[in-house]
């Protein structure tokens, strides 16, 4: 199941279907093949790995991060697929929590085959987090990341603000930006600043993958504004219900929201209680006076005071990003 | 001389003088005798050490972090008590910086000894280096300790404050404090919270040893300010030239303050460039309005960022201290 989980990682976050990695062993414990999935639209791990054995998949033992899906998708239901291969005992971590594809663990069974489940399935569900909250919450875990000085400006009296933090913590969140299926800003922000918010590799070329661009608020975006590119992945959506706004992203397959801004909206979203992460990226620097990084939250006396919980603090270069999770989680207000 | 400075460590960091710590060796290299020095009006490391080898002294090599003074003060002159002892060799790592008191090494010289300046000299600095401080530039080493929230809040719209950062935490700022040869306070925070200033144990004493209380500002101290105490230790310094009120404090002996606020002060100092150390301890929240716990510093640019040397990251119960320097330090100024 280590392999399994390691051959999963190399699958796309971003992406909307879960990680997954799958080894088969013969009856001797020895490797026959080994698959991992690589996107939506692409076989799954399962798949791969029964691809590559052909018939010395007879009598295997499967072990697979996830229990196998029931369902037929883009691909055909992999339950089956180990069924027809000849495939002796499955040994899984996780269990489908996707309703759509659940059961496969009850075919299997059904046709005769040992099933395992459980093994490892913390790590498994920790690699496939932001998909596993979707599941449970219908809203993608959204990632709110702000930057400003010690003293939570995030820019100066005259609206300077580039830049506060310095090129390797902005290379090191921009990678992080890139593993999120969107990037959401607010209209203010587009007004402001006129984001491209495109995914763009050391040489500032845009890189392959891109997470959708997503404009929310009211405000009509001008047709000029760069965030429209010409891909197709950019998209505008009412502000007043963050709630809605991001079951919208969650039908498109989207997983995990990267909040860049502006802090009306990031405000809003707190508000909602609709955010689950805040990465603040503190440059060793004071300001003073100017913007203030996080806009009015609604919160007047210091009982009413917003926790979190700290996760990690981590330096890159001169700055410092602390990574820190809402105390109670949204799941559990549902 | 590792042996000498661990004597050294067991000084007290707020007394006006340096911690030394001097161990005697006979000619085989076996300890004779050792000593440190315990606060001003005590004997000197080396008398110590001498008191305690009695005539076994002579001929012995005396291994003193500091060079031995050549000046009586409260205390007679080191050098002179150990010509007279007979020691034949005085090793020692940092030269007496101080005008007052420098030309042990020439006098001992003078009387045959031999003399070796220089061993470990940087780490001997490193421990007394506010001290070192006041010497190169005439004012006490300032260190700015402000708490607040993520995004700069020191207190909530309403003004209450009570508590942002946890009990870890000012439990451990409370320690540095006492470490301090004086804590400052703006004219405006003994107005608003009435503090006592003191340094109180676990009991919620005040412990035997005490900074100087200092409130600076010109508007009047209530004559029931509790901050002014009963022991003497309170002083109230005029505003508007941070430099005449340090220089004032270096002549008391001071050679570390402690600088707590209020923002008004701390942003008067930090405009001034007297403040060389700032410690932001930064709770895990957020209050998204409410005072800010910087005050205007009179940057309105970008460009004009003050930017600091992050020196440490510390994690305190839930809360975090950022440890940072002025990147050019003041004694590049003069």
């Amino acid at each position: 199941m280590e392999r399994a989980l390691e051959l999963a990682a190399l699958g796309i976050e971003a992406d909307p279907n879960p990680r997954v990695g799958c080894v088969l062993l013969d009856p001797d414990g020895l490797l026959v093949a080994e698959g991992w999935h690589q996107g939506a639209g692409t076989p799954h791990a399962e798949a791969m790995a029964l691809a590559i054995a052909g018939e010395r998949a007879r009598g295997c033992t499967a072990v697979v991060t996830l229990e196998p899906c029931n369902h037929t998708g883009r691909t055909g239901p992999c339950a089956k697929a180990l069924v027809d291969a000849g495939v002796a005992r499955v040994v899984f971590a996780q269990s489908d929590p996707n309703p759509m594809a659940a059961g496969g663990a009850a075919t299997l069974r059904a046709a005769g085959i040992q099933t395992e489940p459980g093994l490892m399935a913390d790590r498994v569900e920790a690699l496939n987090a932001t998909w596993n909250h979707v599941l449970r919450t219908g809203r993608p875990w959204v990632t709110w990341k702000f930057a400003g000085t010690l003293d939570g400006r995030s820019a100066a009296a005259d609206g300077s603000s580039q830049w506060i933090t310095g090129a390797a913590m902005r290379r090191v969140m921009n990678e992080r930006r890139a593993r999120c299926g969107a990037v959401v800003v607010g209209t203010g922000t587009v007004k402001a600043d006129d984001p491209r918010l495109t995914v763009r590799d050391e040489q500032d070329e845009p890189v392959q993958r891109q997470p959708l661009r997503v404009v929310v608020g009211d405000s009509p975006v001008p047709a000029a504004a760069r965030v429209r590119g010409r891909d197709g992945l950019y998209r505008q959506l009412p502000g007043g219900d963050a709630t809605a706004a991001l079951e919208a992203l969650a039908c498109e397959g989207i997983h995990h929201v990267w909040l860049e801004g502006g802090p009306t909206l990031a405000a809003a979203w707190w508000r909602a209680g609709v955010i689950d992460e805040v990465i603040a990226c503190l440059a060793p620097a004071l300001l003073g006076a100017g913007t203030a990084a996080v806009a009015d939250l609604g919160i007047t006396t210091i009982a009413d005071i917003s926790r979190l919980q700290l996760i990690d603090v981590e330096r890159h270069g001169d700055d410092v990003a602390l990574i820190l999770n809402r105390p109670t989680p949204n799941c559990k207000e549902k």
